[in-house]
């Protein structure tokens, strides 16, 4: 296998308790793992050399919530929106409909032409979900087409309610005939536990049956309003419950007090003008805090993970380093990933290079691309 | 001169009120200038055809306000502010340390690397300040750079009372040597009337003798509280007033009354935890109200004018139409800038496409990089 010898780091972020962020530093990347991390001076000889002239290297981003296997268009929703219409989870119909009328390679070429762009910005794993299917064929096939592209697929049949369907004959049929069908493709379960989408008892018949199929669980919560979603996902071990952005004492407690991690989806809350989640007190409480996209057409049409880096500096308390490690390693925590967000020996060498002297550009200089060069499994894809 | 014609237009956004963003639009440029413009089926012939692909088409942005003549670094200020400490005006001193220390050609090159990124981002109008020299020979050193590099240029030598100096005999400086020295290479002159700067009558007093030397006037008014800096402006119909983040309702009243263009920056408001600014109210009372980077080192550092764009969608209230012609026709007009700006026949050809369909892509994909190609007077710069 070929090794690459990667020096000139002016900043290492390895997200590593022992390693830190070593001054001086060099890496050594074999196939696609870490092979070596230490001391530019001390450096082992390798194939290849690439001097990165100075420039800030951190592991590549985890969005570890996504929705990228998708058809249609909501840009009018979106303007609608900012010019005063609220947000609804019902709009998802919409997406819905556009998605099971579109063929298999038109929504594999709008996933591939999205990861490619989250790449060109520094991603290296991905989460995405079903969720726009809704039927057990349209959410087998979104499965399938998600995990030809991304390292972690993620069940969302209960997304929402199918427009004219019943609920709970819906939630029947998500626990039922969609969940044995698409279980195979997929190593998580989620649903949209929320007003408008599915209360309390669906959601726990929902999360319940698939852990009895062996997925494991994540959680849609507490977004639009306080609710049961934070404490169901806690109560049951799910990795990670996403949105947080309303949350009661008794709801920050809890994530505090368990393995569930607060996964926060700023550029969402700004593109429905909800308030901002309480980052700074989840991580006082001793939460973990992950950042992720949320990518899809109606909430959140964005790839971009520095800008939620920005965001959740500029506008949600935490320091530059807190909000890179949410974005990185407590992503892949919340993906239970130890392979990935952090630069240590036997980690996948997934390296991002900045075009910036430090982590701290990232908040500084928001809205400037900054992305120098990425390299995923060991080769370099920027 | 070489004839371009431009089809293939997804959107066009003119700026113009007689054209408006007309559908199945085309634009020939011819030199430095736009030609001609109309629905593409009565196009003219041209030496070339470029087909942006359905892409939207912008100008470029008109980026009203930056201090891009500068050395050293301030990440470690901005890294204090982020863990807490409040922002203040005497962190400019830094700067004019270093900047004073630099060669000519290191602030050159700061210069040119920052207008590069801004180019590459789609800003195709600059306009810059002195203000870190802050002596006579540093001051039309800094203009003199400025001028080889940027459209229009603005003589800030009331940036902030140098360390050590005495306030009065440190206007009288600027308003006499300084400014005698420095106005035949600056269109403009400003002055930083707030709390730690300059007050009310010591900027009158720059102001005043600067419109006597024929300089256009700008000010920054109202940005770490509610001040004179506005009313100022106004009664001095200055071309501008910049930040306007403190506003009294006397202050709404009297931009909306006067040809000062209210330019805001949000990029700064939220580099330094401040409220952003009321652009929702400014425009209902009907100001002209602009949006620029604040491109500098300790407040906001920053070229995205797309970030800008998007964060007075997404926070501030405005539509994203309203947005874009902020950061375009309205920055040119608070240049007093005809050629800019705006995409008609005899306007300079400043193109920005972007890789969406439509401008709103900026609000609804924050902190994606959208730029696909620019023009520059006539030439594809990107």
């Amino acid at each position: 296998m070929t090794s690459t010898l990667v020096t000139g780091i002016g900043e290492l972020t390895t997200n590593d308790e022992e390693l830190g962020r070593p001054s001086d530093a060099a890496l050594v990347l074999v196939g696609d793992r870490i092979a070596w991390v230490g001391a530019a001076a001390a450096a082992p000889d390798a194939d290849h050399r690439v001097d990165v002239g100075g420039r800030a290297v951190l592991p590549g981003w985890v969005d570890s919530h996504t929705h990228l296997v998708f058809a249609g268009d909501r840009t009018a929703e979106f303007e609608a929106r900012m010019a005063g219409k609220p947000y609804a989870a019902g709009g998802i119909a919409t997406t819905v409909h556009a998605t099971r009328s579109a063929s298999d390679e038109e929504l594999a070429a709008t996933v591939r032409r999205l990861v490619r762009e989250a790449v060109a910005q520094g991603t290296t794993t991905l989460e995405t979900k079903t969720g726009y299917g809704l039927t057990t064929a349209d959410e087998v096939r979104s499965a399938r087409i998600a995990a030809e592209h991304v390292d972690e697929v993620t069940f969302l049949g209960a997304h929402l309610v199918p427009p004219g369907a019943d609920a709970d004959e819906y939630v029947a049929l998500v626990v039922g005939d969609m969940l044995a069908a698409v279980a195979p493709h997929v190593r998580w379960a989620d649903v949209f536990c929320e007003k408008g989408a599915f209360d309390a008892d669906q959601s726990r018949a929902v999360l319940e049956a698939c852990a009895d199929r062996g997925l494991g669980l994540r959680v849609h919560g507490n977004q639009l309003g306080e609710g049961p979603g934070v404490a169901l996902a806690v109560e049951l071990s799910a990795a990670s419950v996403d949105h947080c952005t309303y949350l009661s004492a008794a709801d920050v407690d809890a994530l505090a007090g368990s393995t569930t991690v607060a996964t926060l989806l700023p550029a969402c809350d700004l593109s429905t003008r909800q308030s901002l989640p309480p980052a700074r007190t989840l991580l006082d409480a001793g939460a973990t805090v992950a950042l992720a996209s949320n990518c899809n057409p109606g909430s959140s049409y964005t790839t971009s993970m520095a800008f939620c880096v920005a965001t959740a500096v500029l506008q949600m308390g935490l320091t530059v380093q807190e909000a890179v490690y949410a974005a990185t390693k407590a992503g892949a925590v919340a993906l239970r990933r130890e392979d990935v967000g952090h630069l240590a020996v036997g980690a996948r060498a997934d390296l991002h290079v900045l075009d910036a002297p430090s982590v701290t550009h990232l908040a500084y200089r928001p809205g400037v691309p900054l992305t120098h060069a990425v390299w995923r499994k060991g080769e370099r894809v920027v």
